[in-house]
This record gives C-alpha cells, sequence and structure tokens, in this order.
C-alpha cells in the first residue's frame, strides 16, 4: 500500500530537548515516508485508507546502533567478568561456532523474531568472522522486513587461534560481502567491521579504510570500553596520540559514516576527532554496567555536538530492548551526575528517547522521527494496562518507557511497510 | 494438600556465596515445610503426590522487602526529579487519594495481581495514612494467599495538609490496626510505619516505638536515601548523633524486628548499630538510580554482618520484578567498585539472588531458602525458550535473572500452597 493514514496519539521527538506531541491526530504516509501530521484530515488525504488506532500511541520504531548476533545465545551469561576475561571465557568460544550455518541460523533467526518483538526496527549488527554465516544473516533480515547493517567481523591477531583470519582472507572475504550485498537491498547493507584495535594489525586496518573509501561503505567498531582494553591499546601502539587516532590513520573514523560503541574513556581531543569527523557514539549502559566498564559521560558528547545513539550491545547488554536501554541510559546518566560533583546534567526522558530513535535513526538518513520527508518507521502501542488513571502522553510515554513491555506494542512498520513476525 | 513431592531441577542459595543446586531431583514439602531434597525418593515419600516439573527449575519465591502500594498508579512517572520534590510533586497527591476505598480497590487489585505474576511470594509494604485502605490492602494480600507485612503510614509534620494527621489519631488508628490485624492472619501481619523522621514528630515516634514494644510488632521505616535529606534530619535534630540515632532512641530501631530502606548514605557507626541491632537494609538499586540518589555501598554492610534484602521501591523504583532488582543491584555495585577504587567487591550473581530470596526471606522467619524446615515459597520456572543450548543449572538462574521475565513462572507456592492468579 502505497499511501495510507494512521489515526492516533502521536508522540516523537525532532530535537531531544521535549516530545512532540500530537493527540489524537493523523499521520500521512507516502511512499514509505511522513507526509505530515493533521489535527483534521485534510480534503485531500480522505480517499487514503485509515489505519485507526484512536487512544493508541503511535511513536518511531526503536534503533539499535551496536548489537553482537553470535553472542545472542549468551545473553546474561558471564557477568561477573571485566570485557577482556569475558572475552576469552564466554564470548570467543560462541563465536567460533558459526562456521556451522544451522546454528546459526537457529540463533539468528530467534534474534531477528526478538529484535521484531522488541520493536527494534533498524540495528547494526556485529557478526563474526564467518563469511557464510554473515550472508546468511544478511539475507534473513531482508527477510524480514527490518532495517539493518551487519559486519563481518574481522580479527588477525591477538584472539583465539579459531577466530584467527590471515589477513589477506580477511580483506578478501570483507570486500566480496560489499560487492554481493551493496546494492542488493534498501534496507540491509554491509558495514565493515574490524573488531577493534587490540585484534587488527595494520595491514588489515589499512586495507579495510581502503574498501570503506572505494566502495563508500560504513564502518563500526569499539572505543574505549575499559580501562585495560585502553591501555594495551597503548602499548600496542606507542606511535599514536591516542586510541580514535589508530583509526583515524586508517580512514576508519569517520571518512566514512562510522559508528564507535562504547567511548567510556575518550580523551577530550577524541571527543573533539568525533565530532569534527562525525563519528556516532553508541552509547550501551547495562553493557558498561555489566562488564564494570564504567559510566559514559554521555552529556559531554552531546556538548560537543558528537551524534549519539542506544545500543543493546548483546550480550554484554543483557538486554534487547531499547525502551528498556533509554531507562538505563538514564540511570547511568544520573550517577555519571554525582560521580562529577553534579557537573554532567543528567539525561532527561526526552533525551533519552531521543538517543533511541532520531539519534541512532540518523546513521541510515531519515530515520526516527515523524518530521516530513523522514522514512516512516512507527510502532503502534496500545498502554492502556500501564495506565490506571488518564495521563498526558509525555507522562503515558515515560511509563511506557520505564514500565512498559513487549506486550504493548502490537504494529510495527519499517520505511511505510508494516512488519508481521517473522518466521 | 498437606504432603507432596515436586521434581525438577532444584536451585537455592543457603548462603550468599555460591549456588546451591540439586537437577533433576524430588523436593518432599510436609505441613508448608521443606522436609529436604533427594536425588531418588525415599520409601516414606513415594506415596505422597508428585508433581512432576522434569527439565524446569524449582526455585525460592521471591521477598520484596520495601514497596509503596499506593504509589502503584506513578510507576514510570517523575524520575527526572530528586527525592523531596519528586516527594512533593508526584507522591504526595497521589498518596492523599486513598481515602476513597473504590479507588484504592482498584489500585491494590493491579498490585497483588502483578506481585504474583512477577513471583514475588512475601511483601513488606508501606500503605498511605488511610485506615481503612489500609485494613483493605491486608484483607486484599490475605485472599490472594501471598505473604505481607502492611504498614499504615504515620506522618503528623512537614507534608501536605491532606496528609498531615494529628499526632494521636495517628497514633490510636496505628494500634486499632494491630490489635484487628495481628492474630487474624499467619501471612499479613500489620508493621509499624513512621514514613521517615522529617515527618514525624518526636511525640509520634514516641508513640510508634511504644506500640512496637507492647506488641511485640515490627517496624519499616527510611534511613539515609538522599544527601538533602540526611542535612535535613540534622537540622531538625541537631541533638541527635545521626539520622540512625533517632529511631534508636524511641525503640524503632531493631527493639522489634526492623528494616530501613535505602541506607545510602549512613556512618560507619550506624552501619555498626545496625548489625548489633539486628536491623535489615532494604536495598532498593532502581530507586536509588532514578531518584538520583546514589548507591548504596552494600559490600560495607554484608562485611559487617547487616541482614540484606532487595526492595522494588514502587515507585521510586520503576520495576516490580525482584530478578530484576536482582540484576540491578549487581549493577549498581560494579559501579560502586568503580567509584571505590576497585575496594569494594562487586556482587556477584549468588549474593545477588541470595538477597532477594534468604536474605529478605529472613525477615519473615525462616523464608527464602529450601534448607530443612523453611517455608516452602517455591516458583516453577520454564526456561525452554532462553536457552539456545544446554547450560548448567548456575547458569540458567542467570540468564533468568538477567534475561527472563514473568512469562518464565509457571506456578507459584507460599507456605505450601499452590497460589493462583488473583482476581
Amino acid at each position: 500500500m502505497n499511501k495510507f493514514v494512521l489515526k492516533g496519539d502521536i508522540i516523537f521527538t525532532s530535537n531531544r530537548d521535549n516530545f512532540e506531541t500530537y493527540e489524537d491526530s493523523y499521520l500521512v504516509v507516502e511512499k514509505g515516508k511522513v507526509v505530515g501530521i493533521y489535527s483534521e484530515l485534510e480534503e485531500q488525504y480522505r480517499d487514503y485508507p485509515l489505519k485507526d488506532y484512536t487512544g493508541k500511541m503511535i511513536i518511531p520504531g526503536f534503533v539499535d546502533l551496536h548489537l553482537h548476533a553470535p553472542q545472542y545465545p549468551n545473553i546474561g551469561l558471564g557477568l561477573d567478568k571485566e570485557l577482556l576475561p569475558w572475552l576469552d571465557t564466554y564470548t570467543f568460544p560462541e563465536e567460533s561456532k558459526y562456521g556451522d550455518l544451522e546454528y546459526a541460523k537457529k540463533v539468528y533467526s530467534k534474534l531477528i523474531k526478538d529484535l521484531w518483538a522488541v520493536g527494534t526496527t533498524r540495528a547494526v549488527v556485529f557478526s563474526s568472522i564467518h563469511k557464510e554465516s554473515t550472508k546468511l544473516l544478511m539475507d534473513m533480515f531482508m527477510d524480514s522486513g527490518l532495517g539493518a547493517y551487519v559486519g563481518k567481523v574481522n580479527m588477525d591477531r591477538n584472539t583465539v587461534p579459531k577466530l584467527t583470519e590471515s589477513t589477506e582472507r580477511s580483506i578478501l572475504e570483507t570486500e566480496e560481502i560489499i560487492l554481493e550485498y551493496k546494492d542488493k537491498s534498501n534496507l540491509v547493507k554491509p558495514i565493515i567491521t574490524p573488531r577493534f584495535v587490540p585484534t587488527c594489525s595494520m595491514e588489515l586496518m589499512k586495507g579495510l579504510g581502503d574498501l570503506a573509501i572505494n566502495y563508500g561503505v560504513p564502518v563500526q567498531s569499539h572505543l574505549s570500553e575499559n580501562t585495560s582494553e585502553v591501555e594495551w591499546v597503548q602499548e600496542l601502539h606507542p606511535e599514536f596520540l591516542d586510541y580514535a587516532s589508530v583509526y583515524n590513520e586508517y580512514n576508519l573514523f569517520g571518512q566514512t559514516n562510522t559508528i564507535m560503541a562504547h567511548c567510556i574513556y575518550n580523551t577530550d581531543e577524541e571527543i573533539k576527532l568525533m565530532a569534527n569527523n562525525n563519528v556516532f557514539a553508541a552509547h550501551c549502559p547495562y553493557s558498561n554496567f555489566n562488564l564494570s566498564s564504567g559510566i559514559m559521560p554521555v552529556r559531554k558528547f552531546l556538548d560537543n555536538k558528537v551524534p549519539v545513539g542506544l545500543g543493546s550491545d548483546i550480550s554484554g547488554g543483557n538486554c534487547l530492548s531499547i525502551p528498556k536501554v533509554m531507562a538505563a541510559a538514564v540511570q547511568a546518566s544520573k550517577m555519571k551526575w554525582l560521580e562529577t560533583n553534579r557537573e554532567l546534567a543528567p539525561l532527561t526522558s526526552s533525551e533519552a528517547f531521543f538517543l533511541g530513535t532520531k539519534g541512532g535513526g540518523s546513521f541510515f538518513g531519515k530515520v526516527g522521527s515523524f518530521e516530513e520527508g523522514y522514512e516512516f518507521d512507527g510502532l503502534v502501542i496500545d498502554d492502556a494496562n500501564l495506565n490506571i488513571k488518564k495521563l498526558p502522553l509525555e507522562e503515558r510515554i515515560q511509563k511506557f518507557i520505564y514500565a512498559g513491555d513487549h506486550r504493548n506494542i502490537i504494529i510495527r512498520y519499517v520505511k511505510g511497510v508494516e512488519i508481521f513476525e517473522p518466521k
């Protein structure tokens, strides 16, 4: 259906300072895009099919900027450890299994179903080093109708033997995926994915940066998640000013669209470099709690105009639901506020909502808002069970974030198409 | 049914250092109490009715040591504020409504249903100042089959006019409830509930302490949740050494069984006094995040042998589920560990589980464990949807805590009686 109208209580954030609310209004969609929001339906739209969700909330779909698909079986496991021992004990052994396509299919099928269930309409995903199961994951995302960037992980050093690639093969297989998938779908795309500096030789980084530039493909990686990791990078690369500079040197830091996950221990220079290069930070508060990593000073990034989105970071994170990650982001920011002697102001509810919708959505283009021309990714929320008394829309959305769950989500759209539960 | 046997994968914590696991074993219950756990069923128990939950987990019911029933409609609201303005803007206006018994019934009915759903088998609850709706809440808990201590709140100063009682009436109505309910049920009991020092005159505190001693009734209140609150108490009562000493002076600090919620900013002396007087601390990590209160140094309390349990603290807390509160307690403790330069070790999964079962359960007597003689409060957990691969029982329970939800709970027992969904 090319044109339609949704009726309901519409709420979104075009900027982070406040919610925009349109009670009992009409949202017009044409060719997958938002045309406008009207309190009364104009003549020209009256013959469009009307989907009447009176009394329910209509909100943008959620955007998850960082998660590891092959770690999904480990969700909730091993969280008595920090990053580096956790990688060795839990993550690498699990990621070694994805040469087995049947196993991959079983895991990825459950993951995609669950992403659909929690209302994530777009995701930026790490796969494993395995080419075939990475392609499988991309095909499965295409079948689902959800939007995704999916990256085959690259690692040619400092990991377990089963996950160590040769530099040449790592680059070649990445290129193969890019060539096969870059124009295959307008919703599912490849992304270049050096795991992080410690597991990538400089030759590999150079090869990947060249691919990024040559094919105009985006990049994702990790940055400054844990103090031991930051020290390790300094030991490995004393020739560089800092961690970010290693990526930057090889055209993996904003030369094409880039996401860096975590960014807890960035220096002020690294934050400025991110702002200048328009590098996205993926804030993953649950993961940062669970792996005892620390609390990202989100306020500093926002003040410095670094684009920020939210990530579930499965399985360092234990929760796939972006509204729950929004709540955790606010909670973490309040502890940061106390920790900094009340210098870095806590996130507000509208700021957290913005980060989990338009903030991360901007990585995909005009996504995550209901402004004119935005791709229509939307959710219909039946929040009747959450409200004992009648509340204003700004409070209903807070209740959904803090106390709702996926059962409140009754309809999902991606780019104007209704998406049903994946098989 | 007086005697029965449950079969399944049994897991609990008799101490906080590790999980005790009995795969595919038999748990024998007689007269509401645990008789023992057996890998093969002994002759004498073979004619007991057998409830076969092979492959499912059998765990103790959850204990919520601190929540405010009349704040349930506010769950998820107003969390952009700190404690004192939050009380004035959201909490006191809501609590003023409970003179209306019809409204109270509607709210309390939803709360009790939801407590049942999330597997809380025992709760320690603040009602409002209203005598009749407090009695209603106790009657409704009795009908449900869940265990609870319920306290009419006492306030005769520093609150809104609609919630300010006369000192005499506050004491008299508290005594009336005690007399009517102290022997009415063996699962639902009254508890004396001065809200906190700032809202209780010393005359009121004296009257309540006398009731506690005379009738042997337990006590609950709040202690050192927020720095402004602690300063306020110092200003109000410079004649006392510290906040805890005010309660202690009036026999409201362990002279009968006592719970103090939060305990974030306790001095070392206050922690020692709690240990000496066996005063329970109710740790409420979600609430402490949400109201920007801070992080309780749980490890210090455990090291000092203060009894500790967990509280959802609805509606400062936004989550009624105690397993989710367990996860939040571990997450908060990890941030405390970083904050204290790695001095106060983070909670482990088994420690968090202990706090949410036997830790809080001890306030009710022999509750929260499956040791011989313990009252059988149990849950049957179907965790099939959480496990892509077969896992050891210690890992299955972690996955349930971090990534499960109430839908995994399929059966609930309190004191040996199966409890069905409340009406």
